[in-house]
């Protein structure tokens, strides 16, 4: 390809050609293009006309290249809105038209550690429930997630049947309703247990959310450790001026 | 070391150990741990009880690991609140007692490509101011930062004085005055242009940050394309349960 409609950068006729081969169902999300010298060769064009087009399309959220594996088509993101309530995560996901299921990877009593006992406002060593579940999203894996939550608040928690929503659970049969939680979200880079639950590969970015959920009257009843696919999820919020 | 207090398990010992040469300032924020194998013998324990104190520190946030890279002492993050109402970077990190400035890297007009129509909502190729900044906090780089604003609203910021608030500016000067954002906030990791500017390694975690800013009466004055270094900054947010 060495002309183009005048006026009309090359690089742009071939994203726009690279856009149509993923819109029109050529690429799948999570398919991997074809390496920067198969794309010159198949476009006739140069390396330099190529990494335009594909940097076009990095930026508008089409495709994500990941370090050291090749570049991916990117899917549409579940979208969490911040300023909206939090709700469990099977009523946000419902809210959202998506499927939720959990699979219950550990369960387990652990003594609780210096940071468990300062998040939960619970004495060291006091015995903390910890349970590690795979969330997904119409099924497919969305968040690595552990709770911990402090065993004399509900102590028949290793018994009850965990396949459901947590907060319901802790809310029906403890009388600990959620009503407001504390979150940190940071960005991380996915280590290789998390990527072969994700099936993604490692050092792919995600986001590390912390919550403290507390009752009405200030219990913490829950520390959550979450890890979210970032090919899956963004938040959203909006913010006014001051 | 063979043995510990009783009813303290030995990696909880060594935690605490390198969690004090962090603390007593052996290591600064940013510096690389010796690796497993150099602590394994430093502390005379097997690599299991080297590996479940790093894991316990990574988890308090005292240390991060770098994909092929090491293991590195992390700084307490700036955080930033999401319920608050937003500011100019420059407001923001005074109000985080933390000294704000800013290099420019690049400045030009470009068209606006089909993306930039959408989200400034002007026709496709229509000149669009594009600034490139580098943004510091304490003289630590935190934010590459591009802003894109539409030419035709501020005809002459080519030549304006581009070092201070870009948000100051286009209120005073051009009455334009910033009302609302919508932002987005995804991870990535760091590409090679970004690690050279914030000296931290390739494949780092950060925050893609991109954010719609309108006046009163909805017209987008800039869309910003913000990559966050994940090492300096989280965010906080307070939700409640509906």
């Amino acid at each position: 390809m060495k002309e183009a409609k005048q006026g009309t950068p090359l690089y742009h006729v071939v994203k726009t050609l690279i856009e149509i081969a993923i819109t029109s169902g050529n690429y799948q999300p999570g398919d991997q293009l074809p390496t920067e010298s198969q794309l010159c060769e198949q476009y006739t064009v140069s390396r330099t006309t190529i990494r335009l087009a594909l940097q076009q399309l990095e930026f508008e959220g089409m495709i994500h290249r990941i370090q050291g594996k090749g570049t991916f088509i990117s899917a549409p993101k579940i979208e969490d809105a911040l300023n909206k309530h939090v709700r469990s995560f099977v009523e946000q996901m419902k809210d959202l038209g998506l499927q939720p299921h959990s699979k219950i990877i550990s369960i387990g009593l652990i003594p609780a550690t210096p940071h468990l006992s300062s998040v939960l406002n619970i004495i060291e060593k006091d015995p903390v429930f910890k349970l590690i579940r795979l969330r997904y999203a119409d099924n497919k894996p969305l968040q690595y997630a552990t709770s911990y939550v402090p065993w004399r608040l509900a102590p028949e928690l290793l018994q009850d049947d965990l396949t459901g929503s947590l907060f319901e659970l802790l809310s029906s049969k403890y009388q600990l309703t959620p009503y407001c939680a504390i979150e940190s979200i940071e960005p991380i880079v996915i280590d290789d247990t998390c990527s072969r639950f994700f099936d993604v590969p490692e050092g792919s970015p995600a986001f590390l959310i912390e919550s403290i959920t507390s009752t009405e009257h200030k219990v913490p009843i829950e520390y959550a450790h979450l890890i979210v696919r970032g090919d899956r999820l963004k938040f959203v919020v909006k913010r006014t001026f001051s």
